[in-house]
């Protein structure tokens, strides 16, 4: 039976895209990596702890997809290139299944986005993944939260409250048909980074910033680092049928607002660039849509179809 | 009442040296960094689980300060110069005191070598902090596991086994003088870091590793990599008394080589070098010692003051 030293080994040491700016990869006391002139580094690192940012009962091939795609929706919402990316996985022992399916989940994202582990810490303790991504953007030309002035149209890709709902399903708070049910659950576990729209965003987005913690507090942050406010349209907020009934239902029109995990990308364009923004986006998986206005005045407005004011009772998630 | 969130604002928001290759720090999606022409990156990632790497009643100080002082470490075998780091923190409560503590014992080290916190996530759950350092060196000088050729003297700088011993009189495993354990349990609690040594290596040594699993097994990892063996004599490792007492009463003679923790620098130096090794490191504190030589025949060879073999019973502390 094989160690748990060499299990680490056979899962993470020699596995996935190598890159020729890897210097040193894993092995020495720390990574050694060429940043090429004239791009700038970007680094973020997101944590996800077992039972808090996901069920237990998850497949550990999701768990390690998860924890690679939402610090790569970080690199995203800057207009990064993914580049390398460094993993701290906190175990309270080494299963070779577990194993096997967790870095199976991870490694197929780095493949897609030519990413390589570069280093990273394996311990015993209750199950907490923490990965630190690292990206390149052409110097001067990454996408910030703080760009945002009034007049620019505010963009969301995709469609949200997916993710929120499924999680809803699994949790048996609705009752959903199966085929649904499969789709919003496959949005929670595998949400799918916009990286090409990030980059296509260069040059075009005022300000930008990933979904995660929900719409609301999300755009929120965006209007607090511009110092500017906002006014959306709840019928142009993009959702699936499944999160259009569930609002129905449920008589919390802000579902799809406040929902958090969507991983689609919130950002600001200037009139002015908007036929440039039609023409970079073109063919995008799931679209994008324009859902409201940047103003003045501070603080978020929704309003729905009849003019009338939109409570947004939960300002998102919060993990603290 | 401060909120969990404002706690941690408080605390990590904006703390710490300000570096002006630091484009955008906390508080965007990620942060955004310059790394200046001619030099490469050099990145390591660490993680600390309480009850697993430090005793469950260690002082938040101290959990602070060996948090990042254990991934400079690591810097520091390179050759590196520190520049940035990023923090995971996971905890079950944000508690003002604890985090006010811990901050201050990570921001004090974090001063000393001009790093800047530029990212990192806070999240709810079992006690672990996960950090990634950053660092610089110059294109084609960082010093790497794998140079070491027979012939090569091998040093280890400060003492060993301090660390180990101060962590048997925390658990009552023996007794110690109050002097005595009060500086063996601060060698354990807070690992100074060699930073200066390791750039002062740069170009001299033909090898390095950090001491942090105990001398056999790291001396071990440089002998792998460099497809090489060693002699080394036991009488020539550098030990405090109280050290050299203890393996004389305890029986174990390679206490010194096994305990881990010591986080001083082991590295091997061609012998038409050796000379220039004596005037990049006049005055280090601590000082450094030639601990034997690097042979051609695979394998470590520990040799007592009679000439026999010493047994090394536990090939350093393994993590899982």
């Amino acid at each position: 039976m094989p160690s748990e030293f060499e299990l680490i080994g056979r899962y993470f040491g020699d596995r996935g895209p190598r890159r020729r700016d890897v210097v040193l990869g894993i092995g020495d006391d720390a990574a050694l990596l060429d940043v090429p002139a004239g791009q700038q580094l970007v680094v973020t690192m997101d944590t996800l702890v077992a039972a808090v940012h996901f069920p237990v009962a998850t497949a550990p091939r999701a768990i390690g997809h998860k924890a690679l795609a939402v610090n790569l929706s970080d690199l995203a919402a800057m207009g990064a290139t993914p580049a390398w990316f460094t993993l701290a996985l906190t175990m309270p022992q080494a299963d070779a299944a577990w194993l096997e399916a967790f870095s199976d989940g991870m490694f197929e994202l780095a493949e897609r986005y030519e990413m390589q582990l570069v280093g990273g810490d394996t311990t015993r303790g209750p199950l907490s993944i923490t990965i630190e991504a690292h990206g390149l953007v052409p110097a001067g030309r990454a996408i910030r939260r703080s760009g945002a002035r009034a007049g620019d149209r505010i963009y969301v890709t995709g469609t949200l409250g997916d993710a929120a709902l499924g999680l809803r399903a699994l949790t048996g708070e609705c009752d959903l048909d199966v085929a649904e049910r499969v789709l919003l659950v496959r949005r929670l576990e595998y949400p799918q980074p916009r990286i090409a729209a990030g980059i296509a965003l260069r040059d075009v987005a005022s300000a930008a910033i990933d979904v995660s913690d929900g719409l609301a507090a999300d755009l929120g942050h965006i209007l607090d680092a511009s110092g500017v406010g906002a006014r959306i349209e709840l019928g142009r907020i993009p959702v699936v049928p499944s999160v259009a009934g569930y609002a129905g239902r449920s008589g919390d029109a802000g579902f799809a607002l406040t929902g958090g995990d969507d991983y689609e990308l919130c950002f600001t364009v200037p009139e002015e660039r908007v036929a440039l923004l039609a023409s970079r986006l073109a063919g995008l998986d799931g679209g994008y849509h324009d859902i409201g206005v940047v103003e003045k005045a501070t603080g978020l407005r929704c309003i729905a179809s009849n003019g009338a004011g939109v409570a947004l009772g939960q300002a998102g998630y919060r993990h603290f």
